[in-house]
């Protein structure tokens, strides 16, 4: 199956809306292309024809099942399958995500922290397991963690990788000022400044 | 000027690479629209034209000038404008945003924080003034404040946010679990746990 990134984007979007209409309005069991396309910003043509890739899915007078569609994206792109994850750097980002709890009904486990600064792993309180830095190739591979989010200073990014890496990780969420690529795995670049530009680009462009 | 929010959401995470590279990459001082493509994940020819829709830039036989397509952009979509932001509900989530710090680079004053829990206003340490939730509206009209990052749980959302539209706010970043719309200000639903997801999916497609 060959997507294109944007694809993919669009697809995991509408997999994630309607995870949570599922479990936050249970009484929506339908949905049209239009209505799912206003949730992720983009026309219902471009939402039916991303599924249409996946193949022959419902599609009634009333729309796609929310189930049943949900479902299908899943099984075809692998979301039905359990991923452990770990976090690297327990500042103030970091340990917030250590702890955010709301991974688990999508499918991850949390199973590791780690910071370089020993005396913080020390006397760290959390639920979690957490470990100084250099001990990530060893506790990433023991425990097949296959994601991880990036939580650390600019200049600590880049060892941070290579260490995951090393371990055996396949994709990363990067919430350091750095923007990285990779060869070998995937990162994903995040941007939280950058959402308040967006915002501030949409009140020009809108004259709000 | 017409946009499409595709083409916008676009043209501000180009600006956002270019503003982390005159940041941490200063040597860097051109940039391919191939190159700039491989950043924001879209061809090439997807990032000239969502460009050209502002008007004529300067591009080179080496490609764009970074501080001048910065500056470009940031006038075509008014982000030279310094905005001010506030954080509703100051969780593990919310105080780690509103002690941030790394906003006001990028021309956003946080001006306050706010939450339901009286004892928590009460008692937080934060260079951020904090208030009580009721206080939304008074203080986001007399601050003027236009954005505000939402991290509240799914049950406190919409009255949050009919709080913050009392108050004239223009923009929304949701990190509540909760996805909204609203007919007369804009909110971006967040949602960190699609972040993994996503991981997921490319793994899957990529058979890594």
């Amino acid at each position: 199956m060959q997507l294109s990134d944007p694809t993919l984007k669009r697809l995991t979007a509408i997999y994630r809306v309607l995870s949570r209409l599922i479990c936050f309005e249970p009484d929506i069991v339908s949905l049209s292309s239009t209505k799912l396309g206003e949730y992720i910003g983009y026309p219902a043509h471009t939402v039916r024809k991303d599924i249409s890739y996946l193949g022959e899915v419902g599609n009634s007078g009333k729309g796609y099942g929310v189930r049943e569609l949900h479902d299908f994206i899943a099984q075809k792109l692998g979301l039905d399958t359990a991923r452990r994850a770990a976090v690297v750097g327990l500042g103030r980002i970091g340990s917030a995500i250590l702890d955010y709890g709301r991974f688990s009904q999508a499918g991850f486990d949390v199973v590791a922290g780690f910071d370089s600064d020993i005396n913080l792993v020390d006397s760290m309180v959390s639920s979690v397991p957490v470990y100084p830095s250099y001990d990530i190739p060893e506790i990433v591979q023991r425990h097949a963690i296959e994601l991880a989010f990036l939580a650390v200073p600019a200049g600590a990014a880049e060892k941070s990788v290579a260490r995951l890496v090393a371990g055996g990780i396949k994709g990363v969420v990067n919430f350091s000022p750095l923007i990285m690529k990779h060869d070998t795995i995937i990162i994903r670049n995040m941007d939280i400044t950058g959402e308040l530009t967006l915002l501030s680009a949409l009140i020009t462009v809108k004259h709000l």
